[in-house]
């Protein structure tokens, strides 16, 4: 028998709305119409303006025929349409398939026939990848391609700006689709729902205390993960969307100072083009502006450099399966007194739980018990709540397996310490066996990064008849230096024992992927027959 | 047939997890175990003591056979037990019923047999009205009462300070029950659930842009409301709860300085108690408080006087059926730059609809069409949204009938401007009709409000042999002020049409709830034979 509290107390029209960020971008223009929405370069556009132009979107998308459930790809760079994508194609019902624009026309023509894609939007910039892609895809279903410039601007032109569209009818309905890079075969397509990217859109603001109107820097791109959710949640504060197109740091730094920029995201290397950029660059530039870094813990070094700027950096910590940033490393007031190296030690961990995230939590995949939170005890760290995607799009096994026991897990080893803070030991893949003993190839790195000569560094195993694996690492300096690997070797010396000490050492640009990701899948291939300086 | 996104991609335990404010305790004292959560006194007690305590709490729930959907009520002011009532009880699966504290036992006596309460937890201070209210039940349902100092002590120390709460089975499961005041009629027993319990405490922190780690006076009753979600809100921040027994202008003002408080709530009568307080008292105040306002809109003094102790006012509007405040009068820079007369104009507006509640409209409630925003045409200000009742209990056909046509009728009148912003005409049974002239109670008050002698006013129809009705002014004079009912009537006449003016002035103090409200309902019985000055 249904107790009193579950009698005649059902849902309504009155009492229950689906939860969606396109909520977000409709109460902006509500109350902050002539609030500005978008900057790039001389473009200035207000809430109200970029809400009518979602709507006109979403309407063109409506008449072309497409709605709940179809595909829209968009292969876009930080501009505009990409902002407005994010809102008009679900208001279509429609879901977003930001692509990777650094991917080739392989990768491109098979996520277009994966996703079933029946519409894309394309910069200039991308058509001639673009092109390629079209022309490679199995799939005979009809797919309209649409100009990011003058094309789009037709497009739209001929939609509604007072369109009625309408919230999903269940907050589950997928928004976006987002294939993760997959460094082993296929893509697999992640699809997100209205109530998870309006709910890590609500934790950003959280985590970041954002207040209302921030003006954010588009340093990190909008394909990854939806920008973090980043586009809902700017929407949520009625704050700027500073596009930009090309990640550079005099473009960057520009920005910055012209426009007032309080909030931006990027990989270390991002933050690292500010913190290393000319001294006559970073003159003048505003203090408080606060950066979220994920992708690689922020060494020391970045650290110290962002506090010389007067910047607030917080460490977070995510893949594309949790809509981006699922930990943080929440600080504590605590450690402002601890020095530099200490305070490195800390933010570095991947730290606790997004604010409205269920749970996370390093687990032993075996027992699927927690593991003792000691600081040792290894285990993969593992997620449940609402930022965990639906799952794989068309591959129930990689589903099940992703969600095993209830929980998401994430392929990343790590050590939970007495704090409660996760900390990344390695990914599976990125363990080093040197006669029968575990090297984290992390743990070599953070050392190398320690040295004041390395701009960016990656260790990963490299064959060796005797030992089985050896530590090789790949190394690249700072302009000017003139580092031999005997000194670098030696410095690691200092900090590690023997075993984890890199046998080898290649210097050189490191290859990284869009996301400012360093490609130890090309490392790995290197390794096995590199020119290394073995030492 | 299901589209490809939704296939094989349905909720687990891995993707989803109830909405809950429970998460957000949690998630404090995992994270900020050490920081202070409860300040009452010269006690002080840790998130991780606090949540240990409300987990023993919920474990003696459980041990006593409380269990989901029983009603567990409370009978306190805003002490520590209170702030524990909200995350025990529901820890328990039960549903917390926060008694207003000035009810008479009538009132508590029916409250307690309508809500089925099976326990209940009463301050000593409150213990006589318990005491007749229990003599006063009609139910013959067993009713274990707990005393809020030894009792409950003993009562916690039983249970498990690591009890394994759950969260609820499903979040539109019911968290509390609060009855409306009711002016006519048995209370009706509005239950919220715990999706939007969160979704309030959140929308709470994003209207007022709260950081991390607030400072919280007490001075809104958390029985109200539950102190419009505010308990959750402070969890979900990890912040403090300075507790205050008794809201009086030197506890206040000593709290600020003492804790450093940096939010509170309350009617315009709390806010007037700091601006009012002798200057001596108001010495060494802090700056940039953020207060929020509800009940009745500031009148321009009130939004001065603020401005001149520095502290940062904002104007919310809301009723119990919608978790407390619904809407804000969310400010606009442009706004800064208006002489007070306009800004107090501007934010005498209840505004626009919370952050994540879906809309809140003014409607011809015959039509159930919107009225169109021109500031003038009346219509009836309506809700829909997660922040929004699941219902009356045991009450299907006033749940009906508030919710008609998919909509939440709150009963107040109002016109919607063109930018959007709400303002009340009247709650529709505060219209006086005068000769067949509608007059607004509340554009007579807000002219009364405008003199400068004038602490309070409040304005109900007094029968009228020739008119029907006509006006009657109550009103407390500031201290010292010699003002004449003649004076008064002649600033009146100054901004308001003949027939608007009131008729009858009467002098003293006036009568209020616990929340502050001025209670017209016993204002209305005096104007029928009060012995009003005839002017």
């Amino acid at each position: 028998m249904a107790g009193i509290f579950d009698q005649d107390l059902g849902r309504n029209e009155a009492n229950f709305a689906p939860i969606s960020p396109l909520s977000f971008i409709e109460r902006a223009a509500e109350v902050y119409p002539q609030r500005t929405a978008v900057v790039h370069g001389s473009l200035r556009r207000t809430w109200a303006e970029t809400y009518a132009r979602c709507r006109q979107l979403a309407s063109a998308l409506t008449n072309a025929g497409l709605g709940k459930g179809d595909t829209v790809a968009v292969m876009l760079p930080n501009t505009p349409p990409m902002v407005e994508a994010h809102f008009g194609i679900p208001m279509a019902g429609a879901v977003l398939n930001a692509l990777n624009t650094r991917l080739d026309a392989e990768a491109i023509a098979f996520m277009l026939d994966h996703g079933e894609a029946k519409l894309v939007i394309v910069d200039p910039e991308f058509a001639p990848v673009m092109d390629r892609a079209l022309a490679l895809r199995q799939s005979k279903r009809e797919l309209r391609v649409i100009d990011a410039e003058a094309g789009y601007e037709d497009f739209i032109a001929a939609g509604d700006p007072g369109f009625a569209w309408q919230l999903p009818a269940d907050e589950w309905d997928a928004i976006a689709l987002n294939y993760t890079s997959g460094t082993t075969g296929n893509p697999k397509g992640v699809v997100y729902h209205h109530r998870g990217a309006a709910i890590n859109a609500i934790s950003n603001i959280l985590e970041w205390d954002m207040p209302k109107h921030p003006v954010y820097l588009w340093t990190l791109p909008m394909f990854h993960c939806n920008g973090w959710c980043f586009p809902w949640a700017i929407a949520a504060r009625a704050g700027v969307n500073v596009c930009l197109r090309k990640v550079e740091a005099q473009a960057i730094i520009d920005a910055i100072k012209a426009h007032g920029v309080t909030h931006y995201c990027g990989a270390p290397i991002v933050h690292g083009m500010l913190v290393n950029a000319p001294d006559e660059l970073k003159q003048g530039l505003p203090a408080g502006v606060k950066a979220m870094v994920a992708g690689a813990a922020p060494p020391a070094s970045l650290i110290e450099g962002m506090e010389k700027l007067g910047f607030d950096l917080t460490h977070v910590y995510g893949l594309t399966e949790v809509y981006g940033p699922a930990t943080a490393c929440a600080k504590h007031e605590e450690w402002d007194g601890l020095d530099i190296g200490e305070r490195a030690r800390l933010n570095a961990r991947q730290g606790v739980r997004y604010h409205l995230q269920r749970s996370a939590r390093v687990i032993d995949p075996q027992t699927m018990q927690p593991v003792a939170m000691d600081g040792e005890t290894m285990g993969e760290i593992m997620f449940r709540g609402n930022i965990t995607m639906k799952g794989y799009l068309k591959n129930p096994k990689a589903t099940a397996e992703a969600f095993a026991g209830g929980w998401y897990h994430t392929g990343d080893l790590a050590v939970q310490f007495p704090d409660g803070y996760i900390k990344i030991k390695d990914r599976s893949k990125d363990i080093i066996i040197s006669g029968g003993e575990n090297i984290s190839s992390i743990e070599v790195e953070d050392v190398l990064y320690r040295h004041p000569d390395v701009l960016a560094a990656a260790v990963v195993a490299k064959p060796d008849p005797k030992w089985g694996e050896t530590p090789c690492a790949f190394v690249e300096l700072k302009a000017g230096s003139a580092l031999t690997a005997e000194e670098l070797v030696a410095h690691c010396r200092k900090h590690l024992a023997g075993f984890k000490v890199p046998k080898a050492v290649v210097f050189g640009e490191l290859p990284k992927t869009s996301t400012g990701k360093i490609q130890k899948v090309e490392l790995r291939k290197k390794a096995g027959s590199a020119a290394a300086i073995d030492v």
